[in-house]
């Protein structure tokens, strides 16, 4: 069993995580939570999303928020962009990477984002212009890249078009997203290694849910094919509303962990990320449950019960 | 990503999961859980355990429990033998295999078995002489293989020495037993590996635990070596009373579905298995989070939001 050494970590919790949640997160806690982020050592973070402050009111301090961050040096900053205005609040503030979003499937496109895939071809393609005049980089994330919640099955040719395409119109990087964790492990291998296969010059990430408990197999089949850069949350935020019961993004904790102990280096110190979990029911207003948290890091040991020196005293 | 096209599932609920409840459940209920599981096509389950009722007051009915299930052909109904005199009356009520434990880890032993494992290992082997005599196969599970609560870090090499030893002493079968949920996938990769290669005339079974989210993933890295036997609970039932926040076993619904999704067959129907666990909580008396249930298995569609058709009209 064999992957890449060093791998990368998208932190999206601020992003993918507060939007979703009703629980209306202030500013300065927003930023906060950025910042011990930061300190961290993710390659990457999703502060934001540049959406209509209408749409998602919980994110209508985008600009805020990326003004107010401490960037913190190899830290890179980047934000959800789902149309030229939001590109140009996002450029104001001096986002370093841009996400933009579609989806694989017709209907999740539609209840998702309110345009069918050829208006969204047409936006993000608008947006790549535009971006790329302002020599700001580009990724695209796309959602149900591994099955769609109301469509079933996703050709995985249907995917590579897609991306192709995207490349094509100036995507530097490409996102598959298993948005409410219908991905399974060797499904995840093969579409992983057609990609890199058929556009390696494009920056594969791939984004998992733990839905049906297969996020981190699903990890581990991406990392096999030579996949260096995943999206997580920490404590597992987020989620979909268009699909009943899945839960959220694959727990940053517990991906860390697990490369961890692989000798995988991630970049990412466990415990402060692990103090950070402990403070999210705080943050966000709801208890979640976090396994790892309780347990502990694999080697973090117990004391053995107390009657156990008496029964067996040393000889 | 490849691995073997067939595998067994071995359903472990009703011995141990039900043994750390505390709820007492009905002798006909027990009979009636195993009843149910043998409908939905396991090759394997551990159907009690043959420990004092003094020790394990829970399944002092074990001897009613083996003679009142339903067997169904094809079936190998197991049970959990701790010594002699357990094994003596699992022999009497026509148990088709025995199931013996001990620890890799010397203080996980002691604790969890009141002996050394040298104490352990004789039990083990007068075990294995009369059941060989009886003519019935006997596996042993051997505990912390991966990793111990109290002694941290298990050497494979003393996993290995152990297992070689017993194979000798005459267990057909070993199953490395991630008793805390400390294995990770490359370490279940490489002791997997080596022992296929070393003992390749003993039965390999792992069994793992979703302590810390890690279960489907050493499932796969297990898978990819070639193991075709694993340990399961349904509903995730189980866990260790000496590692606070081991949570149980993994989910044998998770592990039916991914293999499923993945087109590798177990022989286990997983809509009968999901009515199984649907019924757990009313069996164990207590809530039981199950994040399948709730999502449903991949392509358990939904219907997309009604606006969607006056949004977009047919064209």
């Amino acid at each position: 069993m064999n992957g890449p050494q060093r791998i990368e970590i998208n932190e999206v919790g601020p992003r993918d995580g507060l939007q979703i949640e009703r629980a209306l997160v202030a500013t300065d806690d927003k930023v906060a939570f950025v910042d011990a982020l930061s300190a961290c050592g993710f390659a990457r973070i999703e502060v934001t999303s540049f959406t209509s402050p209408k749409a998602i009111p919980a994110l209508a301090d985008a600009q805020d928020v990326m003004r107010r961050i401490a960037r913190r040096p190899g830290v890179v900053y980047t934000a959800l962009i789902p149309n030229i205005r939001g590109l140009e609040r996002a450029l104001e503030c001096g986002t370093d990477e841009m996400n933009l979003v579609m989806s694989c499937s017709e209907t999740h496109n539609r209840a998702n984002l309110r345009m069918t895939r050829a208006q969204s071809f047409d936006e993000l393609a608008a947006i790549l212009r535009r971006a790329g005049d302002a020599g700001v980089p580009c990724n695209v994330s796309l959602s149900t890249a591994f099955g769609c919640p109301f469509d079933g099955d996703v050709p995985a040719a249907d995917v590579m078009r897609l991306a192709r395409q995207l490349a094509d119109a100036g995507a530097q990087g490409i996102t598959l997203c298993d948005t409410t964790g219908m991905a399974y492990p060797t499904q995840v291998a093969q579409l992983c290694e057609t990609f890199q296969r058929e556009l390696p010059r494009t920056a594969l990430t791939v984004h998992l849910h733990n839905t049906r408990g297969m996020a981190l197999a699903n990890a581990i089949a991406a990392w096999q094919t030579g996949v260096t850069r995943y999206d997580a949350a920490a404590g597992g935020l987020g989620g979909c509303p268009y699909a009943p019961g899945a839960s959220g993004n694959v727990n940053t904790e517990e991906l860390v962990h697990m490369f961890d102990c692989m000798g995988v280096a991630t970049g990412v110190e466990l415990a402060p990320l692990l103090d950070i979990v402990r403070g999210l029911p705080g943050l966000v207003q709801r208890a979640l449950t976090n396994p790892l948290l309780t347990a502990g890091p694999r080697l973090a040991t117990h004391q053995p019960p107390a009657w156990l020196a008496e029964r067996f005293p040393a000889a």
